[in-house]
């Protein structure tokens, strides 16, 4: 005889006024984890989540200390037949600049419409709150829970989780589980719950460019020194081929080519290059010849310019001759890609190509391989049936761009492959002014929680 | 007979220590041209220089309104026969940004060896102390001024005297004059006074170039749009050939090229490579194929990178494919070179060379064509006797990489030549932090500009 789900489902409906101010509320610590003065936001925001899970009955609450910024673990184990899930999420957020493009401020959650604005409220403080939710239901609707279920929330996420390869290696014990999932990924539409089996891998650097070693004035000293910020964009410009692909030495070497079935699958999914231009508003498409861009974006790797600085760049003329200039650089990787090389690969990109005129250093900031899962397991079909009783359709399975160090390390020192979804869009805004949730989706996301971890406990 | 010039040059000694303080008091105000928030400091500066003006017994002072900043006018016309010198000035200073380099504060004119630190002081609050302090000393210890003296002290200078055209046009018999003084040149070192014999014209541009409507996480829509930093990477690229030399189509089109004498007068300048790397701290030269380090910054144009910004600029890391990325770029420039001219062969390099995937928008800031004066005119042999006078040494003729808008309206607005001269050095840091004067020079400069005086009155 199975578990009664009705309950339950009727609790989640009535206390989602309750949980939509909840969501406010945790969506208003400016959680930032890249900013130093945001130290003390990030400590509220671990305690906001502990005191979370220490309400909704889960049991063994602690904040765990790292280098950085503390863990939030939290368990239930009172069902020794059932499998054990562990449930990541990070409750850090990206940098919410340049302020004067949000319409509401980035830590003001606002609702208008059928959406609510606020700095990592999809990505992804929302989607740690419908598996929080949908366990909230169970415990208070049964009194118990019918699986075991581990809560292991960082504040690193959005920095490259720095800390956690130490904290997971001396936790081991403590993590260990069956399946983690990680809700941080996203489905494609509204009308689309997905699962993602693949996940990019990313090299974050920082390249500074030196001249000479003070401004210069541009018209007493214009034309008889390299200018630092010319030089770096002569090297950018190199970075890549004509053709769009990335012109580092030996960055494809190790990339197996997309096989005839993977490329018939992607180009199943409903994203084609009208999807593209409207939720980029670019005025044209581009990439890396040979490619679809969902194969571009999910299936191929990638350099990106996230930031350039140099010299006077306020209102009006300055005529100065920049002494040094900056550019923050990122690599999307694949399967196989090891981030280690790849800042080998730029290294020597840049020790042939940079001119004696400048002299350049490069800091890696972040690393982590792309991650390619099993799609058949029954775990991911827990999930697929969950999904089908909540939307009615058969959820889509996709390669994502975006890289989630976590899911390689699930599997390297716990031993278990990661279940990844979410139910954010790619045009929710995250990384960008005006992030925002989908509400009705997010209800319809805490069902599927919900329904997935009766699933799972029922086998 | 002549005058006879000894009480005068007593009374320059006597008061130096005056004349420092007012300079202290002078560069201690943050008139910033640019900064729309430092209109008070501008009022405040154009208001201190008339007050000196007014102190040291000039006549007709008045603080003259414009579209943006004042021009500070005084006369002393008391002396029929002679001729009369029109004095150029800016109030004006450059941003004093990045301040953290500043060792001591940008507007504490700080006095640390022999040298003044502040942001203006060299460039060139100091300079035109040099002409009213040596017109102090002639009225308070003769009474009077044995030629004709008008001051013209500007707000715009570091802008591109935007507003100075229309001001010389509308007063343009109040300015009338004989020649006029423009000592917002410099000299080369402390033993070697100079007169520059031709100036570098400019032409300033902001470039920004759009590519999606919003900044996007590069890990879900990253290779699928035209990154804008890299795109304005590639552009900034391509403006440069490998020799060095200026891509922008017909950028050369109108320059004659350098005569076998110039060059030679050039090669007899006592500036070497050396000179330029040690007073630039470059790790190497650079520059157009087929000139010397003198040449490529004195008589042939450039195009330099004053300022880049783009996406994520901060500490750390952040995933952002930013929606916009600018550059802040100015050409110098060379007799025959229209700046209309440069900043259309810039839109066609960019029409040309624009890839579909991005936007761009260029902006004309400043704009000023390039000037060259007679070397043997008797006024400049007047200042050539008063250098002699002073260091003991013929002054050298320069042709000078910076660019002084007003020379050109000297010309065509009032008909008369410039001289060029200065006491500042190309060490002294200006646009650049720690901005300062090296007094004993400015001490010798003020002498100097007192006997030129009295070698113009005298014919």
């Amino acid at each position: 005889m199975g578990f009664n789900r009705n309950l339950a489902l009727s609790y989640l409906t009535d206390n989602h006024y309750r949980f939509l101010n909840e969501l406010k509320a945790f969506s208003s610590i400016p959680s930032i984890s890249t900013d130093p003065q945001a130290k003390p936001a990030m400590l509220q925001a671990a305690t906001w989540v502990a005191d979370r899970l220490q309400a909704i009955g889960m049991e063994n609450i602690q904040i765990m200390p790292t280098n950085l910024h503390p863990v939030v673990y939290a368990d239930f184990l009172h069902a020794p037949e059932a499998p054990t899930v562990l449930i990541y999420g990070h409750y850090d957020v990206q940098p919410p600049e340049p302020l004067e493009l949000w319409v509401s401020g980035a830590f003001d959650p606002t609702i208008r419409g059928e959406y609510i604005f606020a700095r990592g409220v999809t990505d992804m403080k929302a989607q740690i709150l419908t598996t929080v939710n949908a366990v909230e239901a169970i415990i208070r609707t049964t009194g118990s829970l019918p699986l075991n279920v581990k809560f292991m929330i960082e504040g690193e996420e959005e920095i490259g989780s720095p800390s956690l390869d130490a904290y997971m290696q001396a936790n081991r014990h403590l993590l260990a589980c069956d399946l983690a999932l990680n809700p941080d990924s996203g489905m494609q539409a509204p009308d689309l719950p997905t699962i993602v089996y693949a996940l990019r891998g990313l090299a974050y650097f920082e390249l500074r460019v030196h001249g000479p070693d003070h401004d210069l004035h541009s018209g007493v000293f214009g034309g008889a020194v390299l200018n630092p910020a010319q030089a770096l964009c002569e090297l950018i410009a190199k970075m890549h081929n004509p053709d769009g692909s990335v012109a580092l030495p030996g960055f494809y070497l190790d990339i197996p080519p997309l096989t005839a079935e993977e490329r018939l699958e992607i180009s199943r999914l409903p994203i084609n290059d009208e999807w593209y231009m409207i939720n980029t508003g670019a005025p044209a498409l581009w990439g890396e010849q040979g490619y679809s861009s969902v194969e571009r974006t999910g299936a191929r790797p990638t350099l990106e310019i996230n930031g350039l600085l140099s010299g006077f760049t306020g209102t009006g003329a300055k005529t100065v001759l920049p002494s040094w200039a900056m550019a923050k650089i990122s690599c999307r990787l694949v399967p196989n890609q090891d981030p280690e090389v790849v800042y080998q690969a730029l290294k020597t990109f840049l020790e042939i190509n940079a001119p004696p005129s400048i002299t350049w250093e490069l800091t890696q900031m972040a690393g982590s391989p792309a991650s390619i899962s099993e799609r058949n397991s029954p775990h991911i079909q827990s999930l697929v049936k969950a999904m089908e009783t909540v939307w009615g359709v058969r959820p889509i399975f996709k390669r994502e761009g975006g890289s989630v160090p976590v899911v390689n390390k699930f599997k390297n020192i716990l031993g278990v492959e990661a279940v990844n979804t979410g139910f954010g869009m790619p045009g929710d805004n995250a990384h960008s002014p005006n992030e925002k949730l989908h509400l009705p989706t997010w209800q319809l996301g805490t069902q599927a929680m919900f329904h997935f971890f009766i699933n799972l406990a029922e086998g």
